[in-house]
């Protein structure tokens, strides 16, 4: 199967540490690379860990808190000086481009390449970019300010036309691709072969969900069965007035929600700067989810 | 003597690296922080150096190119999460308030203390900040934008009053500041004692220059015999052309002008992102400028 991978730019929080760096993820699928949120130090830590700046075309902005997005100005700049040509699409509240405008066109003068921002509804679930492959849809969220998660789901894939099958009728190229798509086929003696004796089942279609930041919202429906779902889960339990207080999750709220929505697989960030390490946020989180994991900055996880 | 310190956070130029951070550095002279510069990053670059961010209370913006103003954004709205009171001020080319205000007020809201935008004329050699121990001075720099170093000295000093003779003299304590200030002692017999008796000469007052962006430039009148020059080097001898070009400097150049001045030492740095380290820079410039050391991440440079 073709690569789905996310890499961890950075999994802190509003409060800079020197053992992590603020919101941003590469979403890697088949050959196209997707980011959510940019804080700052975001390119840095695209060169630290290897991440071509070229293959990014699409970023997506949860919402206008800095530790989100401090980081797009630097970006913007530095893909002008590298004489970038390709376009950029930026997806965020509607905010942000009224914000950015002015300190792009004094920072980037000159700059060679188009940049387009898509003003999204943070309060609606919808499909804010598709291609051939995927989708990406909104997932509302419950924060302070308006903020909203990404869901990338891989389109349903044709089926595997089994070679040796393929062969044995041979069946010309030209009808290959319907097959694929569940066609029979029907021999120049007229026997129809049927379709689930020329193929085996398509592979699946993954799904990866990101929900930072938020407070418990009810959004299982939308995160019904995705494979990997990233949720904040910035406080502990001892903790959770405060993250009631500013619209923030503890780890077992984190769990929970997984848990409600039955994904696979958890995987925690969006840590407050009080912690030295994730060790007390991971172990709430695996009390009620047990197939949780917490994020760190370099990890590439595989669906 | 009290410290004079430079701090050095990041001397990288303008395409981001793993190796060097934007530009920021912090002098510390007695128990005052003065900040420099402020590139992406700069916020994470405090804490990795250990340096209060209370403690910071002017920032000195040499010019708007982004390796030396996007950590701005993410300190100024780090100190509001902190709760920070106390006033802060920026001085920089006036654009930058125009430029950070609509992002300030909203990326900042409910913030507790006081910023004040101080706009400077970078075309001007003046005194742009004064207390009762150091000025600070602007450096008119030749960049391909309005662009100014500073120039960090200490006022004359009193010189010290000796304990001993004091004693013998039973020099009574109202008097003691005049003669540190040059006074000679009248004794109740009349007798008058020269204050080159009473007192030995004062510490010297310490200076520091810092230019960066710059192509040469007739700045010698200013920087005449101080202590420490921290001047940009962004090439190496090889890329003249290209430092013509940008408004650069070569590190043969950075020494050169180190030498025409009489500084006392130099520090290079704005390393361009394609010379993995510094030494060839600091070897060309120790040719014509032997007392050259070359700036690292992490480095404190005493005066």
């Amino acid at each position: 199967m073709e690569p789905f991978e996310i890499h961890i730019l950075g999994c802190g929080s509003a409060l800079p540490t020197t053992r992590h760096n603020a919101s941003a993820q590469i979403i890697k699928i088949g050959n196209k690379q997707f980011m959510v949120d940019c804080g700052e130090g975001t390119q840095v830590q695209l060169r630290r860990n290897h991440i071509h700046f070229s293959f990014i075309n699409h970023i997506f902005i949860s919402h206008l808190h800095g530790d989100h997005c401090f980081g797009l100005i630097g970006l913007i700049s530095t893909f002008g000086l590298l004489g970038r040509t390709a376009p950029l699409h930026i997806y965020a509240d509607p905010m942000l481009e009224e914000l950015m405008k002015p300190q792009i066109e004094f920072f980037c003068k000159g700059m060679h390449y188009p940049l387009f921002f898509h003003g999204i509804d943070t309060t609606r679930h919808q499909t804010i970019y598709e291609d051939n492959t995927i989708t990406v849809e909104t997932l509302p969220l419950r924060h302070r300010i308006p903020c909203c998660g990404f869901l990338f789901r891989e389109k349903p894939k044709r089926r595997h036309l089994l070679g040796d099958v393929a062969n044995f009728y041979n069946i010309p190229a030209y009808m290959r691709q319907s097959i694929k798509d569940g066609a029979d086929y029907t021999t120049p003696e007229g026997e129809i072969i049927k379709n689930n004796r020329l193929t085996k089942d398509a592979d699946p279609s993954r799904s990866y969900a990101y929900c930072s930041d938020t407070a418990p919202c009810n959004n299982s429906e939308f995160l019904r069965g995705v494979d990997l779902l990233y949720h904040e889960a910035t406080f502990a339990d001892s903790e959770k007035e405060r993250a009631a207080q500013t619209f923030h999750s503890t780890a077992k709220q984190a769990a929970q929600t997984a848990s409600d929505a039955g994904v696979k697989k958890l995987v925690i960030g969006h840590y407050s700067s009080r912690y030295e390490t994730p060790s007390t946020l991971l172990a709430e989180a695996r009390e009620l989810f047990s197939n949780t994991i917490a994020a760190t900055e370099g990890d590439i996880i595989r669906i």
